[in-house]
């Protein structure tokens, strides 16, 4: 009953395997074997390696060039469920990548009324914001934003822990453990600053992802926005009839 | 334990009041009383009035105009959780909209690869495509497209009928039930095409949504792509740490 784990035709499992190898093994602009190598590579008849890079082709995965060979238009995307709350560097770590993390700035902030009612505190309430980046194989993939109110760190902590994933932040300098979160899914178009930093162009479409952590007890204790770029990552989702 | 129903502040509770009332009984472009009328309508003090107006300000239902009065920017969102798999006209009745549906076209179409293996058929199966235009308040808020493979069409239909639920459609002339769907959530820009439709700027965000339906077996009996105006429908998910 399972729908993702229905049989699929050879040439879309071929496409499957190479999507896997492409995002491994292979950088951006890179060039991949020709069609008859990549047949005896994977077993498998010209007509079928043809069929899979067609369909690699159509999700932008790839580009082929008449004459001139098939190149790498962006690593494997990664594929996860949005009711599923992972770490940023896990869900790039389970897609293949190798992910980094970049620290861009953590700094006190003063909570407007919106955020303040979200997070459950009187607005001019100071927070601890930190905005980090997650990198793919060294490509910006997602930017996120983190906002915790200050009166909830009650432990001393150092640069090098904001660095680290938000949840074992929370646990060890807050005594929260977040087990839920509540996320609003906002489709937006790169500004100036998400471009630069994101390193795409001004205008291209994102998908933003607002979430209010919460603890054990329901209570609200942090509010993250993340910007994902569509190139490295796609939610799908489960959706039952009401 | 459940985030969504916990106390929101007198001024927030006066904010979702007014978001209902503008998107029952107003229109875009429409003027707000003034801050003292609706202090004495609703019974809260003016300085609740205009934290709640601010609010509304900030999401960008509202505009308030120096000395000219505060009028409707947009009308109120549907807020819906994504898990949940909802007809679009009731999605949009329980938001307080006056749905309807305006059928764009439908036409016999030929699936290429892609679409064929998500539906699993061969490629070159021909399918039913209807195009669809849901409106709120007779304002375009979704466009849909549903392929359904011919072959599953048992019994004769008439146009009439592709205005109604596709859920209706499947039922009584495939006698397919969709249990479940299995979607992709996509961040998009407004092309030409899309935003004609949806009577939007070109190049303004738009969440896509493709969705696979599966019947009770498990089978794949449509594919939906569904274009939501952020305007007008934002999707909320719970997450679960993993």
């Amino acid at each position: 009953m399972e729908p993702l784990d229905r049989p699929a035709s050879l040439a879309a499992r071929v496409a499957n395997n190479l999507r896997k190898e492409l995002s491994g093994e292979y950088v951006v602009g890179g060039q991949l074997p020709s069609e008859p190598e990549l047949a005896t590579q994977l077993g498998v008849s010209r007509g079928t390696v043809r069929q899979a890079l067609t369909m690699l082709e159509r999700e932008g995965m790839i580009i082929r060039r008449q004459g001139a060979g098939t190149y790498v238009h962006y690593i494997s995307r990664v594929q996860t469920r949005v009711e599923h709350a992972y770490e940023f560097s896990d869900l790039l770590r389970i897609a293949g990548f190798e992910p980094s993390i970049q620290l861009i700035s953590f700094e006190n902030f003063t909570l407007a009324e919106e955020m303040a009612v979200q997070l459950d505190v009187e607005p001019g309430t100071q927070a601890l914001v930190v905005r980090k980046l997650f990198l793919a194989n060294s490509q910006p993939a997602i930017y996120c934003l983190d906002f915790i109110p200050q009166h909830l760190i009650n432990q001393p902590y150092d640069e090098y822990e904001l660095q680290q994933p938000i949840f074992d932040f929370m646990k060890q300098r807050c005594g929260q453990s977040t087990v839920q979160n509540l996320a609003e899914i906002v489709p937006q178009v790169a500004t100036k600053e998400l471009a630069d930093l994101l390193k795409m162009e001004l205008g291209q479409p994102l998908l933003r992802i607002d979430e209010i952590g919460y603890n054990e007890e329901g209570g609200p204790v942090i509010f993250t926005r993340a910007y994902y770029k569509d190139q490295f990552i796609r939610f799908s989702v489960l959706r039952k009839r009401i």
